[in-house]
This record gives C-alpha cells, sequence and structure tokens, in this order.
C-alpha cells in the first residue's frame, strides 16, 4: 500500500542524491517522437501513452497494465477520475503527471488498480521520470498487494521497487510467509538482479518503507556507465522487464486469484492495517515531496481523490 | 529473538557460500596464545576467553559482554548452566562451542542475555568462528531486543549482525518506529558502515531472519583482500567496534531502561510474538545445521537447556 504511493514520496531522495542528472541528447531523441498533439489532447488515454519514457521502459509498462487489466477485465470498473486529476501539472508546466485509478466490483478480490506517471523537469537540465503499477486487495482476501515502480533520474540511473508487500505481520503469520514467499520462490528473481554488477541494493531514505516492505522485496539502484542510457535500456529488456512480469504472474496466480479464508476478526484486523499504511502513505507523501513537485493546490486536488480510493 | 541464535543457522549458508575459507598462518598465529590448558579447566570462564578469534575480535567481544553485563549488575543472576552446556563439542572434538545464559531478577526489564562462541573446523583446512551476543526484554517492556553477531569463515571473510528487532509489528504502531529506531538515528551505523568499499549488504538464506529483522539492521557481508586478515582487523578494531558499542548503548539506554507503559492486552500480544519467534528459531536451528556441527545428541542435550530460557 505504502509502496504503491512510494513514487510521491521518492523524488526528493532521489533528487538529492543524484549527482549527475543531465538527460543526454540520445535519450531525448528516443523520448521525443511519443509526445504528439492528439496525445496531449486524449487526457484520458495518456496514461497508457508514457509518452517521456524509452521505449523498453514503455513496453514494459503497457504490458505490465495489459495483463493485470486484462486479467480482471470482467471485474474493473471504467475509471471515474475526473479529467482534472487524470493529467495534472504544477503552475508553470515544468512537473506534469497522469493518474490511471480502477476499483472493481463488489464481488472481486481487487480494491483498486492504481498506476501513474510523472514527469519533472531538473534544475540540472535532465529529468526524472517514475512510472508504477500497483494492485490492491480487499478485506475479502488476506493476500499481499502488488507494487512495481521504476524511478529514473537520469538516462543510466535507475532505481526499481517490485514487491508484494504483506498485508499481515509475517512474524505472527509464518505460513503466509511459507505460501506467499517461499514456496512461490520469489527470492530467486532479487538473487537474479543481483548477479548484474550494476545493480546494488537501495534503502529508502524512509524507515516506514523499508517496514511495509516483504522479506523478498526488490529494492535497488542500477547505475550504469556513461553511454547515454544504452546499456539501461538493455538492462530494461533483458532483466527488467522478465522480471517484472514473473513477480506479477506470481501476484496474479497465487495472490490476486487465491482461495482464502478469511474470518471476521481476521477482516477487521486487515482493514486497521490496510487503512494506517494508507494514511501513513498519505502523511508521509502530501507532507513532503508532491507539493514541492505539483504546488500545494495542485497536490491537495488530486490527493482528495486518491484518499477516496484510500479508504478502507 | 531470532537472530539471536542465527548462529545456529547462519554456519550452513556460510559454509556452502565460502569459496576460500583456509586460516592464514598468520591469523593462527595471532590465535594460539588464548588457548591455555588452564583455560581449558575452567568452564566457567571459557566463554569469556573467546580462544580461537583474533584480539581484536575478542576485544570487542569482552567490551560488549562487560558493557551489558554491568549496566545490568544488580538485576542479573548468576549462570546455572550445567557445565556440559556452558562447554560443549562433538563427538570428533573439530567443533566445540561455549554458551552463556544469564536470567535476570523477576523485576528486571530484562529477560536474559545469552552469549555464545562456536569453533569448527573446515574440511578446507580453515575455520568456522561464530561469536554472539544478545538481549532479551520480558513482556513488562515492549521495546526491542538487541542481537548481535560475527561470522567469520576465512581470515578475509566476516558477516555481522547487529540488530535491535523490534517486538510489535512496526507497521500497526509507527509511533515505536520513531521512537526506537528514527529518533535514535540508528540507521547512521548503517549507513557509515556502507560507505567502506569491503562492505556489502547481507541477504540472509532464511526469509525468516530477514522477517524478524528491524528496517535499520545491519546485515553486511564484509570481504577484504587476501592479506591474510589485517585488513579485517583493522575494519573491526577501527568501524566494528565502535559501531557496535554505540548500538549497544543506544539499546541500553532507550530500549532495555525505556519506561514504558504495557497493558495487559499488550503483555499478551508480546508473549504471543516473543514466543512464535522463539519456537520458529528452535525449529528452524534444530532441524539443520546445529545438529550437523555437533552431532544430534549434543545438539539436543543443550538445544533442552536453551528451550527452557526460551519458553514465554
Amino acid at each position: 500500500m505504502m509502496l504503491c504511493n512510494h513514487f510521491l514520496h521518492s523524488p526528493i531522495s532521489i533528487l538529492s542524491s543524484s549527482s549527475s542528472s543531465s538527460s543526454s541528447s540520445s535519450s531525448r531523441s528516443k523520448l521525443k517522437p511519443f509526445v504528439s498533439k492528439s496525445v496531449m489532447d486524449d487526457r484520458s488515454n495518456k496514461f497508457k501513452e508514457f509518452p517521456f519514457v524509452s521505449i523498453e521502459h514503455k513496453n514494459l509498462m503497457v504490458d505490465l497494465v495489459s495483463t493485470l487489466e486484462n486479467r480482471f477485465d470482467s471485474q474493473l470498473l471504467p475509471s471515474t477520475l475526473p479529467s482534472h486529476v487524470q493529467h495534472y501539472q504544477n503552475p508553470n508546466a515544468t512537473s506534469q503527471a497522469s493518474l490511471h485509478i480502477r476499483s472493481a466490483h463488489a464481488h472481486s478480490p481487487i480494491d483498486f488498480i492504481l498506476g501513474s506517471w510523472v514527469h519533472s523537469e531538473l534544475p540540472t537540465g535532465g529529468s526524472l521520470d517514475i512510472t508504477s503499477l500497483s494492485g490492491y486487495l480487499n478485506s475479502s482476501n488476506d493476500a499481499p498487494n502488488f507494487v512495481f515502480e521504476m524511478i529514473r533520474s537520469s538516462p543510466t540511473m535507475l532505481v526499481l521497487i517490485l514487491d508484494l508487500p504483506p498485508r499481515k505481520d509475517l512474524v505472527l503469520w509464518p505460513d503466509d510467509l511459507k505460501t506467499f514467499y517461499e514456496d512461490t520462490q520469489l527470492d530467486k528473481h532479487r538473487k537474479a538482479l543481483e548477479t548484474l554488477p550494476e545493480v546494488q541494493p537501495y534503502f529508502s531514505s524512509s524507515l516506514y518503507i523499508r517496514t511495509v516492505a516483504s522479506p523478498t522485496a526488490i529494492m535497488v539502484r542500477i547505475q550504469t556507465e556513461n553511454d547515454g542510457g544504452e546499456r539501461m535500456e538493455e538492462i530494461i529488456r533483458d532483466h527488467l522487464d522478465p522480471i517484472s512480469k514473473q513477480v506479477l504472474s506470481i501476484w496474479l496466480d497465487h495472490c490476486a486469484c487465491a482461495k482464502r479464508e478469511v474470518g471476521e476478526a481476521e477482516r477487521a484486523y486487515l482493514k486497521k492495517r490496510d487503512g494506517i499504511i494508507r494514511n501513513k502513505t498519505i502523511e508521509i507523501d502530501l507532507g513532503s515531496s508532491f507539493p514541492r513537485l505539483f504546488g500545494s493546490e495542485v497536490a491537495n486536488r488530486v490527493l482528495e481523490v486518491i484518499k477516496d480510493y484510500f479508504s478502507v
């Protein structure tokens, strides 16, 4: 839950820690073709255009969103976001973002899915680009949620967060640790990424974000050589793409679609824990980076809408 | 809790992942002086001799144990461990170990403290040496426990685990996250270690061990150049020594000695959660590496005694 809206928090830590963030001209030329007048006018489709990221990055996002939406096609309701929340920007248009939220019908295990991208011009001349996709279950199912986020502050620097954050204290429920994390062999994907020399573990500056993560969370910082981003695109295509799809597949098959018995007491526990995480997410994020990127008026407007979905 | 007896689990992962574990003659020569006939005969003092590790390693352990025991001098009861559990070895004497457990009186926040060392000759000709110290609080105090462990499978390879593992789900108790982990600035010690080029994050192969760790847990693998261990001793003296003492000091001042209001319901919760972790520790450890190091008869004998202290 927390991690889903991690993008609202993470920009500051990324901005403050990135030493070199200028986009090279080669990566710029890759990005331009996706921005067109017709896309800018059609706000409802804009989310899936991912207009500011590379083709490899966009392909991965589009595939993940499609896989998730197709799997729950009959259960997901059309988006009802007002257009000024589907796409928004700060007053001087240096930051813009798209938001995509779809609730599910009452009998679905899904509470809602949330996708977003943020593009923000950096003072250094480069840009910060964040794309994310999350799946939230409701309290009829006690399985973990799905969280995916790519944060890119230069063509050669990327932070990936890919996790199935647990919704119960795994210390008290070791059987859930076995079912969702051990039996599904989730850790092998983290290990596979770790073998790449460009990949280092990433520690969020927020201890709360670390606290809500699972023991198999993939939280990595990828730093490639200064080659204009070519090696990074290769890593996205050959490693992040297949790994992300495999983890989403585990979530779809073993979590979202799992047949779970959830009693009344456990539902109350899930509602309480989910609620705390969602409130904490909004508190941490709204209080810091989100207003800085979009100004307080825009930030508040978008937040009021998100709050509706986040209420349990 | 779990991590305290992590040593019972960790040898296997260390053994299976260490590529080069021969002790050099220079490190051997450092170790010999601590083994003497008189020490071998005095089992009650043997724990504090740390006879198989380097002077820097021994100094650190002795200082930590003394600091902890002196602070609670009036509250700790004398050890009542039978001598064959204070020191034990496998039938062919290739593995030996010392165990030191002291309970506290009923009005102390301390449940018990547990120290140990394990020395095991490796088939490769080197040795595996594990030293650990833990502090366990009882359910009148809801603060985190203290866990310290150094695992060394060669003069140039060391795994350090240093943590204040939480006893409550920090997602449900974000105030505790702030009190014990944010306000105490625990994370700066992890960050300081991370700046050393020889230090890498260590991911335990046990997901349960990762699950019980705090968000500021120091779990690192230190690999130095093949210099017979000189650089490692420097790292122990200049970095691990001061950092470990600072973390112990935070635990003593802000956790073990904190005035906490713990209601009846919360005590029951702590007992349940502590109990699950302790049982899981024994289950994971006894089922795997402990019998392999000492044989099942010795392992069972020691375990029966540990179980008494671990019952909540």
